[in-house]
């Protein structure tokens, strides 16, 4: 094949790619009521209806309005409605206020979504071949996949303010599977190397491929289930201050908690709400929606503490890139089976908290412009988080991907993985 | 005509009353989209969804569940969600949480009201002739014209906080008129009555009748207009703590308020947002969306005093009740025209601040159960209002009627009538 | 006697009496320990030194610096330093902050103090003739008087926070006393006259004496008990919405209330603190340091409610001021003993709480410049008091003195008398 | 010298050092007036009275009670006062509220301190040849040197919140110097080991000592200067969020930061409080109470970054200890003299922000007990300082020693010292 073949080959599937991923909004956004785009349940969740209409602006802002030659705007007040966080590009709505929005309505957001998507389709045909142009969209892409994740946390919260606790989707019948204890896996450590370390795409925090001295350590190799949480829960954990940081007590007493986010006791039996909503605690299913403070007091309280990034990515890097994604359709963390050659769950089902703060890479740079805005200014009192889980789609993961949280969030699907060091 | 057939002919009255007061509900959510439905903008405004609940709910918990003989409610659940603040009926859903709220849908609430809607209709087939009932439906279908004003001024405030300020309705146009000053009017005073008189309807707070000591007063024959308050405005005195109450002064600057609640300055020029959208400011309209402190502080700057309740209800005793109600279609407060025989505006258009607190008349006892929590409990802190205004229903209106707000509040339609003592 | 003798004994008398009045100030700090002086536990309290500077300031403000001739203020920062809300003076160092100071120190303060004692005093020697000048001072001294039970409710809040509950001073025997049920008494009502009659000092809140309607009423003879007010507490009645205005209830769950300020519950006996330290409960004694939320709850509780300020001041009108004051050094209401032939305690003890919102008298005009804000800027969401209470200066009270506080607050010694009307 | 004289002249030691490390407390608090010990000006300030009575609670805690028979406590309610977070010992009186003490008053707290000083002298003659007791007493006195940093800190800013501000104590003169430009030092990185290396104490989180993988790496050779500083402000960045990490920039406006915390401007000129008072900003001291925010925002409009820990404690490894710290009496950073062979003020004048966040070296394991709450729990959130100020005692420093802020803190003695990568 020559290579203006090749070239629009390629061109052909960053097309189809654009029109698959685009795709998968409007279908996620199927069971849905007019009603529930709208709502804004805490200052960290957005609207359905903002997420829609944030990921096109990015393709209008960073790609047409640049890039495509003519182009003219949906309409120009979009600009300030749905800038996210880019101070580059302008003064943005007031964050916490994006519930009180009801206009542009659902129906002319898919518009302004369409409208865009035929302007990119048509940029794609005419400029597809160049790599700049490539790179944006492709950026663009991950981008949206980052905010269908957070489309699902953010209904998921919206619902689980709803006494009536309704369903996203109702489930489907998963097979009957069983946990058993597996013993922990053993690394020994050493000089290694951590990051991305190909040419293809991926976010600048995983950058540049560094060295890193690890201690010998071991790594569970399943996730921490929600029984096991149990027994903590039941342990009196939620009130006893010795096993918390500091900043962890001082959240436990003011937020009142007393369990991981979705888990409601009615009459002495625990239930979870779920995208399928509420149902019985899954014993053998990985605890999930669990805060930094708790993953780290269990581990505690468990004798044993969380793996750092390095550890987990190492232990990582020689496994299939194989797990629970959204693909699957399954919504929710599963009890473990066969997979993984006894490295279990360690891609997808739930977000692996490690105990390492979101920092910059040695040689780190961050990138002039609104682009720049992306990673590195969040740099600062967060966690980072491994692995993907069953609301991240598949194709959107990597083995250096870097996925950060506040210590006290816990709406996003994230759990327990637990280490130690060898005695 | 005798007695039964009086009855019957009053039975009919009463379910074409019914019937048409919940239809005015209907008919003020036609210009909606359904994502308008949903948004609570702030603690003090609900949800349009929730307004359609509740005066539903309202039915079905004091009329129907205990006097329409085998009823079996919609749904269990709403006796919870649709509670507003009756402890007596049981706990409540949190107010500042209304607008978490995406399920019932908006077509399952409107099947709600239907459903209620038809078993109180063959209640009144059945049973009209129950003065009791009969007064319960009465004060339901009051409670629902108070909610229908509170539905517009909700929506309004909704629609302000969207920096693309869409309009509730188009305006019409409206005849040119202007305003001339017009003479105060005097009153002699002495001991005089105040309250409800009649046997009809009306709130528990307006009675009993009883005497009232006044000194001889003075009362501006219309209200303030747009351009008199701009002058104060323009005067500096948001930024001038002489005028102001100590309380006042405190919410000026903590709130950073500089002029009513909905005018916009834009290159110099003052806007106003309407339920038309946002309008060039008309500068003989009645001042509109001001606070009793602000009322408070023009009347001090002017070198005059806001009118007590009794002193109102003197000054309106004989004249028509008549003026810019719900029913011009106006949604607006208008300058006056040639009514009122020299006393303009003392109904419709806007609330009258007046400086009395809100509190019991001499005599009046808080009625026992869920009923009475509907005035008495809130007579602290509170300012009378008086004479309704353009979103107010006219038959909901009546002379000694007593609406209350706090002083800090304006989203409601309030403006100012000048009083003074003779020198 | 002629005039010039006259006027020299009243000016004899006014400098006695300034002496007199600030010499008790330096008095009620014998007991305090410097550490004592500076502490401000919420932003209604200020510290003791502020009180000390205050109110010389006061003199050195509106009487010295306009009228001594070549009067040279102590430190020319301590305007700005203690400005309470004068702001027709100029800013004021805010006052949630007053506790954040310690300089100039308690021995600084008594030195300023000295320094402006001794101004005044030759300042009335040489101009002692000037009714103006004697009505400032008379104002100032009055001035005085409020700040000195400020400083006891101020330092015994203070205190109230120490879990070591240290007291003010050692209480001193008091006789024995109990208290029955005595029969209400009964006033017939009609059209009366209330507010200050003669020439003599008063605040320009007690004028103009004005008409008022009153209906016959009934007004209890003595004040609530500790003991009757616990019967209430034992009743549940601080977990039962149904006694409480709205706002009431929303302070009681707020604030976690589930009893009078400084009720102390141990091992199931109930304790108050008072300026002695902890002491057990008295049953007899007023209760004291309610809200007027508490206070309306119980009356409600009982039936019954409280009185108008109107009916307070009809009542009281013709029988003895005398009564439990600062004077009797008690520094707590007592049980009633033979006073007021009949009408017990209408005097000193407690401040009676009226359900009179806080307002301006008909015909009242708020006085111009920075005394003008004295008391017309709170004439806002507040209730009135009557009667004084066992921290206020005998010689400072009046029939028609109207002390006013916000509904929530409790750390004044205000307490509860019930009315009704005949059936 | 045989084993017992060894052991003998220890004690000697310790009891001197002991003797010498309780007395410094004292003597820091020679200048302050009896009301300078009460006020807690911001939740993270303590009073100098808790301080001085809880580093004695300390010794009474965990030294007297549990190992000197028969001791009694000076007071058994001061458990519960003067605990600050350990909750394995018990409840603790509310950190925010500190500041509403007067008792025991200070004349009680040196009693307090004096009679705890008896008898840990009695018990090091007795006993002092416990090497578990000798280490909880040195602990004891680390703990105690930590609070005579805070005390300064703290006084500070007392101070500073009154507009009169007070002077700690008189400046000395200060030789006059003057900064240069100094070219950076270079690194050439590789496997090196950080953390406390010897047998004699060290806090826990100092330890294990152990291997860290570096880049090569650029460290200036003095701290940023005021000068420099300046020019960062006077450039707009306090307004410009491009320099600032998201979390800094929201702090930035809620705070309303316009400069470092103590830094005024009179017109036109800048001043800086110190504890001798308002004083000319000096343009060649270090910049001082700047938060990490503002440390990171700096380097990052430099073009720079800041050290690592790692990095910091590498360079620092081959030089002497020494420096402008608490014993040179001059309470302020002070531009660099000649010390340190090209490697200015790594030791002293002020802490110095790394980009390092305060996390468990490898291997680190918290210890059971109380003690073991000293440190452990708080590693979340905040970021490690290195080197000490002049407001910390020369013989409580180590090269590694770990002090940790949260970012937003500015009130403790912290600058910045930038680093880069190699071209």
């Amino acid at each position: 094949m020559r290579a203006t073949e090749q070239q629009a080959a390629q061109n052909v599937r960053l097309a189809d790619r654009f029109k698959r991923i685009r795709d998968t909004s409007r279908r996620l956004c199927e069971p849905l009521e007019p009603e529930d785009f709208v709502v804004q349940s805490m200052p960290d969740v957005s609207p359905t209806r903002w997420h829609l209409a944030h990921v096109t602006w990015f393709f209008e802002t960073f790609v047409l309005r640049p890039h495509a030659e003519g182009y003219r705007p949906v309409d120009e007040r979009y600009e300030y409605l749905f800038n996210s966080y880019y101070n580059a590009v302008g003064e943005q709505f007031p964050r916490p206020r994006r519930g009180m929005l009801t206009r542009p309505t659902v129906r002319e957001i898919f518009a302004y979504r369409d409208a865009v998507d035929e302007a990119v389709a048509r940029l794609l045909e005419q400029r597809g071949d160049d790599p700049a142009l490539a790179e944006l969209i492709t950026l663009g892409l991950n981008h949206e996949q980052q905010h269908q994740e957070l489309l699902l946390m953010d209904i998921k919260h919206v619902f689980s303010c709803n006494p009536l606790y309704p369903a996203y989707r109702p489930a489907e019948d998963s097979p009957a599977t069983s946990v058993q204890a597996d013993p922990a896996l053993e690394f020994e450590g050493g000089l290694v190397e951590v990051g991305h370390a190909g040419e293809d795409f991926c976010f600048d925090n995983e950058r540049p491929r560094h060295k890193s001295w690890l201690e010998a350590y071991r790594l569970a190799s399943r996730m921490v289930t929600n029984g096991e949480y149990l027994e903590f829960v039941s342990s009196g954990a939620y009130r006893d201050p010795r096993h918390w940081l500091a900043d962890g007590w001082a959240t436990v007493r003011e937020e009142g908690w007393k369990a991981p986010l979705y888990w409601v006791e009615r009459d002495g039996s625990w239930f979870e709400f779920t995208l399928h909503g509420l149902e019985p605690l899954n014993p053998d299913a990985p605890v999930c929606h669990v805060s930094y403070f708790e993953a780290d007091a269990f581990a505690s309280w468990s004798g044993k503490r969380l793996p750092t990034e390095q550890e987990w990515e190492h232990a990582s890097s020689d496994i299939e890139l194989a797990g629970n994604f959204l693909d699957s359709g399954a919504l929710h963390p599963l009890p473990h089976g066969a997979d993984g050659g006894g490295r279990h769950q360690l891609f997808g089902d739930c977000w692996e908290w490690t105990r390492s703060p979101y920092t910059a890479y040695p040689g780190y740079a961050r990138p002039d412009g609104a682009i720049g805005e992306y990673n590195g200014k969040f740099m600062c009192n967060q966690f980072v988080c491994r692995g993907g889980a069953a609301v991240t789609s598949h194709d959107h993961m990597r083995r250096s991907y870097r996925n950060f949280f506040y210590p006290s969030m816990r709406w996003q699907f994230t759990g327990i993985r637990l280490a130690e060091d060898p005695r």
